[in-house]
């Protein structure tokens, strides 16, 4: 069950795998696009065999792959070869995440691809990109948080390195894709024209650091693991209560007063310590202290209703299960079920991206096995 | 200099602020599009009171809002009204980042710009949506960090709370955005109708979960704070050497293999307990601590040469200048320059969006001054 969205009649030919490129066509899928895998015989997409498993199925492949088709082709087999050639004469895309070179050495270079099908989109996420000395380098989602920066601005002074506990390597490249692919299509409505979008995912890991980037050139100095703040905003981060902690994220001087007011701490609204944030932003550490002589006098669930009452933003840490049964992720349709014949029912993630006027189904269709639309798409394309 | 691309001829009306919102807009200034900030007069954008600050002006500001127009307007007052409606007649887009009910009460709701404005596509960005319980609850970048979950499974077993080192659910919340808006763009080219497109930070941070989302249903247990390894893929870590760390990200058996040659260990390749990605994931300490007895021989250095050798994917963790030095960055033109009256020239990250065919220049338009648009945005629309 595609569900209709701005992305309706779109086919994607998609030979990514693992998660950069199946989660760029795993969000087109979400948006009404068409998603046609084209996975190696016997084997399939590497992430089938990575766990955790359900009956004997893969649901990392579940969750990532839902509402997709699936062909088995073997791009070095002439016959089969035909096959594929077929399907991108159909398809308005074509994405993958192999290493640069790859599609040149199986014939489906750019240069050819765009010569024989010059309306097809054709995107790639890779580690490294189409260009430059190190295009081929291999990489997988850790080696580009490690190399790109977001783990050294990631952690506490002195503690081992922290990997962000989502693959934001893969997944933000997939992001990047996405916006590259929707925007190419978008200037094919207007020229007829087909684009190369070339998406690396080392790149991706700078243009998420952004403010860290500024911050080293401004300084000079590469700017080292924040712990539990904002660089730049005070109070902005957590502080610890009586029986755990709570965030409390005071943007501007209105929030900052309407903290103070709330905690009842009057007198640290007018210190001439704290009076804006560049000021508070110097005085951090002592600020954070006299706020938590109040703050650990009560718990969480006090502070987060005082801090509600006024109007600042603040919230708990929530783990997974926490962030799921907050009322709002159910109100937001953000966890759907997919019905699978071996797995059974099981949620995945829903749509974040809500547009008015189309549907926003509860239900998505299951991963497909691998090959098993085979017969529907060669009938589709005259085959069978 | 905004560089030509697919969104060329696309104007956007901003009134978002912080990052949400602008870093959605910056993403569609290097597409091409045409972006005009409506900040309030006298304050303008809270962002340009975030430091770090060169010559009295925010390079926070500066690194997200190059290229964009500005316009300062109250939006209260109704000859100021009257040029805000004048700019939604000409733009394609509206994004805002308010709290939900903000541009209601300003009567600038999506059911009344979409009656007057049937072809505007309307973005909004908030903490958690336009709909559901929660709708209306504040929210910045940290506290859906913390609610979404992230924090949970970042950092290691016992120690203090760990934020992302950067504003991934502001960045987040942007990407997301972004692709709704440039879906709906290709939508309405297809069918002239404008749509809304509502994002809530709180989904967003859900939706980058992904795979702990499904790793929680799979076991019915809350993943912990991973470390700095995957959770499904062995191996797949951060690895001492002599003088520090390497990451080795082995993500199938013949890489695993590979990696056993290149360190000389292959009897690791045969071993029972290692001949899958699933059994290894099942040893992962011990096969950690095997593979540390080789690793802790030499320096980071000399495994980096042994793994690009064999082909394993690996890599050093760098800090942002070491990230921003690594040669594929200039390659890539992932660090363009800022010009800025008063602020000098300044590097910022470039675009990760690579499309064949339109420039990638390196050089960007400086963000404006509060209202430094004024006199030619008012000529445009007949008004001066």
């Amino acid at each position: 069950m595609t569900a209709a969205g701005p992305l309706s009649g779109v086919t994607v030919v998609d030979l990514s795998r693992i998660l950069a490129g199946p989660y760029c066509t795993m969000l087109m899928t979400e948006l009404g696009a068409r998603v046609i895998k084209v996975e190696p015989p016997e084997r399939g997409d590497d992430a089938r065999h990575y766990g955790p498993f359900v009956n004997g199925k893969s649901a990392y492949f579940q969750s990532v792959n839902r509402g997709k088709e699936s062909i088995a082709l073997d791009l070095k087999n002439d016959a089969d070869r035909a096959v594929f050639e077929d399907l991108l004469g159909i398809a308005d895309v074509v994405v993958e995440n192999f290493r640069p070179g790859t599609m040149e050495k199986l014939g489906y270079g750019w240069d050819v691809l765009h010569a024989r099908y010059p309306k097809l989109i054709y995107a790639s996420a890779s580690g490294f990109g189409h260009t430059g000395p190190e295009s081929k380098r291999p990489a997988y989602d850790m080696v580009v948080q490690g190399m790109g920066g977001i783990m050294s601005v990631t952690g506490h002074e002195g503690s081992p390195p922290t990997r962000i506990g989502t693959s934001i390597g893969d997944i933000g490249a997939g992001l990047y894709t996405t916006i590259g692919v929707v925007s190419a299509l978008f200037h094919r409505a207007a020229t007829g024209e087909g684009r190369k979008v070339d998406v690396a995912m080392f790149d991706c890991q700078l243009a998420l650091l952004e403010n860290a980037i500024m911050r080293f050139f401004v300084s000079g100095k590469p700017p080292g693991p924040l712990g539990a703040r904002h660089p730049s905003i005070t109070p902005f981060e957590v502080f610890t209560t009586q029986d755990g902690h709570v965030i409390i994220a005071a943007g501007n001087d209105a929030l900052y007063r309407k903290l103070c007011d709330g905690l009842g701490r009057p007198e640290l609204a007018t210190d001439a310590r704290y009076l804006t944030n560049d000021l508070r932003n110097q005085h951090v550490d002592v600020l954070k202290a006299q706020l938590e002589e109040t703050l650990t006098k009560a718990d969480t669930a006090h502070w987060m209703a005082v801090l509600d009452k006024v109007g600042v933003p603040a919230g708990p840490i929530n783990n997974v299960q926490q962030a799921i049964e907050f009322p709002q992720a159910a109100a937001r349709n953000m966890l759907v079920t997919v019905t699978d014949p071996e797995m059974g029912s099981m949620p995945v993630v829903g749509n974040p991206i809500k547009i008015w006027g189309f549907e926003d189904p509860t239900t998505r269709d299951p991963a497909p096995v691998l090959d098993g639309n085979r017969d529907a798409i060669l009938k589709a394309l005259g085959r069978a």
